[in-house]
């Protein structure tokens, strides 16, 4: 059986971190399904996916590494393109990527007690957002 | 229900980008499933998947950050093992990763408009890749 | 059909590797399904999951690679939060990801023949892993 449901976020913009994991957890409960896979989807070019140990100090953590892998003011090809200025946006984003897929079993996330599921907003702007969550289970 | 295509794609070496959303599209399309996930895997150790804007630019400024985080030209204990050439490769390729999943909804994939499947090749040669297009849906 | 399984795996620190190649086949081929996907999961938020030529220089450039982008020593602002000394671990843990989706057909993985999986610690000391496999196929 296949539940989908898409849920908007609004992001502040670039480094803006969400913590997901009670929506994951919440059309998992819902769906009546008793095991199979949840699809974190982010629909767009310029935000990813992952699981982190949800807390300020990590994210910050995280969020310098991008700075440092591909700085928001250094000069980049897509600029010359559209004018954008987010070209640092969507290396950060395509490298990490806009997919997650998690487990569950007994309507449980295999999530560790530490580690949460969480959007990251790479663009430059704030952008509204749309979540898919996707459950393939039975 | 499970589909399962294979697709052939030569490439030229490293660096080598191809966007194969259209692929993706038609394998779900033609599926004549309405809902589910796509999975997209390239089978190698020195390829990887994501999602990206697939323009000129922001590709070359995705090179240009495994360049800077695994030089071509570096010293590689890989090539000390099979006198290969390619630890880069299998470096970038690791990092990036063989899979990506996306849900379906309505038979269209949730990507967005400006977000496209794409193959990058990290080899440093040519090769004649497999791409696996495999559809769990009903 | 679902078929879940869960797999202890003790690591002895930052940088260990295992390939788990055999069990993911294993488990694939005592399911009875033909096609159909696998996934990959590895509970915790210091550890993740990969694909890679696994042979010993490879596994070393590859750590090699996040003792670049996240070294051990560096100063983490999640150190600040917990007294902890593996904000490396974080990072590097998140940015490689938890997750891995495999297709296999006719019983097959359609890994490369030098494509194995690999499980990486990128905790600060030995940790008692579960790694979550589950088949949903038919």
């Amino acid at each position: 059986m296949i539940i989908t449901s898409r849920h908007p976020l609004s992001t502040s913009g670039q480094g803006d971190a969400h913590d997901i994991t009670r929506q994951v957890g919440a059309a998992v409960a819902q769906s009546g399904l008793t095991a199979g896979i949840v699809t974190v989807f982010v629909t767009g070019s310029t935000a990813a996916v992952t699981t982190i140990e949800f807390e300020p100090g990590a994210v910050a953590d995280f969020n310098r590494l991008f700075e440092t892998l591909a700085p928001r003011n250094a000069s980049y090809q897509h600029h010359l393109r559209w004018g954008d200025d987010n070209g640092s946006s969507h290396v950060r984003a395509a490298l990490l990527g806009p997919s997650l897929t998690i487990p569950f079993v007994d309507r449980q996330l295999t999530l560790g007690t530490w580690q949460q599921v969480m959007v990251l907003e790479f663009d430059t702007r704030g952008r509204r957002r749309e979540i898919v969550i996707q459950i393939v289970g039975e």
